[in-house]
């Protein structure tokens, strides 16, 4: 079982593929999709849909688990989210593949058994739980990772 | 010079095409892309992804005109509005039609000349700009080609 997690952005759009190996969870890739400051919001779009396109191709996840948005700290930002959050989940939809949302509440939860952890706490544990030497870089990777992570907890596969 | 207006959301996402003919805009079609409720949201972005390429292979628009997002009244309904928007502009980046987005306000006062106008008047204004005998139905249709004639009086074309 390959799960994909997805951490969306407009500006970087971060992702992570894990494999679940006798029970435990592994990188097979993570990394950003990302654009230039300024580039114009259509573009990073149709960048974002290209690049998750190949990164299915390359990678053959059995499934996609993506943050679920439904608070917004700024505005302006939380826009910009959900209009490349629906991006992916349209090419998601297109590869066939099953969705699952976690709230990061969830996400968090799950990762280190406290709904309210903080950033490094929760970079910490991807390592750990990845039995990586380092924190997973751009923290948009490792943020995707635990996307996948959850999913693989969760849905106990 | 044909005009695409969209008036974006994921149950419901309105477009209207109209064309500039000695000086005043004609509507050349209008109507819906709806999906029964309780569909689940990646289903209906690709219905919107493919029912959109489709209106664009078939009215052959020059641009596409789109209400800007940046308030929400209700933070769900928002999200989902900036879910389908996000698709809409990455069909239209696809087509390689130039977008040019406007706000409520902008649409209203070059409709009204009243930047507050209420839904009756506008929709009123839609049916007299475009010399019809009654209103165009739905609503979301009516909000899409208020969007296309907005293009048609700012960018004076």
């Amino acid at each position: 079982m390959k799960i994909l997690g997805i951490d969306p952005g407009t500006g970087i759009c971060g992702f992570g593929v894990i494999e679940i190996k006798k029970g435990k969870p592994v990188m097979l890739d993570a990394g950003v999709i990302s654009t230039p400051p300024h580039t114009p919001l259509p573009e990073r779009l149709e960048d974002i849909y290209n690049s998750l396109h190949e990164i299915i191709k390359t990678d053959k996840p059995d499934v996609m688990a993506i943050e679920k948005l439904f608070f917004m700290q700024n505005i302006t930002t939380g826009i910009s989210v959900a209009e490349a959050r629906g991006v992916c989940l349209l090419v998601a939809k297109q590869c066939k593949l099953p969705i699952y949302e976690y709230s990061p509440n969830e996400i968090k939860k799950s990762m280190t058994g406290y709904g309210h952890a903080d950033k490094k706490q929760m970079q910490e544990m991807v390592r750990m739980h990845l039995g990586l030497d380092s924190v997973p870089k751009p923290d948009d990777a490792a943020d995707a990772l635990a996307a996948a992570i959850t999913h693989s907890f969760l849905s106990k596969v």
